[in-house]
């Protein structure tokens, strides 16, 4: 049967979840720990590679395994075998079919800022700190002319390959509480840096460099020298990932 | 003249905040970067201990300095030199006889608790993971035994040397947010882990195994036996120490 886990990770010290052969990634550890509760050699398919240093609060990777562990408990399992920076937070049976990555899919990332004078070592590995006031309201308006269905390829770092720039957003916000913005954005899907990309141009808009509007611009050229810098992956969380089709 | 030092530090990797002689607290850290930018031996003077693991986002320490840098701008000048893991959030200069300690103080801390059934690696350095659900109406109604002024010996541990155990607590409440508690208490002092001796005992009464009105028999009865276990440190953070007298 195929098993669907739902993954936290503190992605500091990992080069993402994908296996790669530049270093230590989640997917690695995570099917060691799968392979050494069920005694035989299990290999994971992921949803969403994330980019070194990025965090998760809820990826998906599906294996396909014969037990009699019943499939919540499985999460449970493998946290007694996983270390403490990677935490299975569900798992559960899908159909034999299930792909968590060529079907529809509605993620949620969120983009972390703590904007005051000093940074806080508390929250240090999940948000970046910015030292000028940010305008929230400006980064807001920003976010409006993102929703909907558009040619992204201004947002998008060179060395993607994919069929189609062409993504739809279902929603995008910054929330301020305090000394703290939160970027939330969920879409069918995001290219290569796209939400970095995003989150380093509405920081120029929020510091005041551009105004709103900016955006509209930076869509409609399509081109990724008009935007901003891709902001740091520290602060970047894949919240979740929803499959609608199977709900 | 005399600087007054709002620390914030993750306490994972330290021993406290006092220097002691079983391993690095962040007084060493910190003297070391004041010696550093000053070129002189410093030594500052602090307002809460902490324990090992403990984080704060405003402990106090003082130092006294000629300098022409301007009293705010010392918080920067640190920081450049401080890992991390500790973080100078604001730095002031206070009158020549001010003492972190020795005065009228109002200390709030917080401690966290996830709730939920498995634990966040997003989180885990500040907080702990609690599997069975907690009633947070039922803490908050222990709370309200603890406010005022009493003799707090029974949730205080061995090796506390103070000429009294009274202290007067001005809030104490538990705050739900989704699947994450905070119980935060805000009070005139506090004994030898007695925030953490609180928590332990809220999640006792918060999980069914005592009602609220524990709270207020084990208060009477002065006697540590009766308490809950003293919660594990990372979940307490200090997060403000203020002065009253200064204000």
């Amino acid at each position: 049967m195929r098993i669907r886990l739902r993954i936290a990770y503190d992605g500091t010290e990992y080069v993402g979840f994908q296996s790669q052969t530049n270093g230590v990634a989640v997917q690695d550890v995570l099917n060691a720990a799968l392979s050494d509760l069920f005694q035989r050699e299990v290999r994971t398919l992921g949803a969403s590679r994330t980019d070194t240093g990025v965090h998760a609060e809820g990826n998906v990777a599906v294996f396909d395994v014969d037990t009699r562990i019943e499939p919540s408990k499985i999460a449970f399992a493998l946290n007694a075998r996983l270390p403490e920076d990677i935490r299975i937070v569900g798992s559960d049976r899908v159909p034999d079919d299930f792909h968590p990555r060529f079907q529809n899919t509605v993620k949620t990332y969120e983009y972390r800022i703590l904007n005051r004078a000093h940074a806080d070592p508390l929250t240090r590995r999940t948000e970046i700190h910015y030292y000028y006031h940010l305008d929230e309201n400006a980064m807001n308006a920003a976010c409006s002319y993102l929703l909907g269905e558009h040619d992204f390829r201004a947002f998008c770092s060179a060395g993607f390959s994919s069929k189609t720039t062409v993504r739809t957003i279902y929603q995008a916000s910054v929330t301020r509480t305090g000394d703290r913005l939160v970027f939330s954005i969920t879409g069918s899907g995001f290219l290569y840096n796209m939400v970095r990309i995003i989150a380093g141009t509405l920081i120029e808009i929020g510091s005041g460099k551009y105004p709103p509007g900016r955006m509209e611009e930076i869509l409609k050229s399509c081109d990724r020298k008009m935007a901003g810098p891709t902001a740091v992956a520290r602060g970047l969380v894949l919240m979740e990932i929803r499959y609608p089709d199977y709900e």
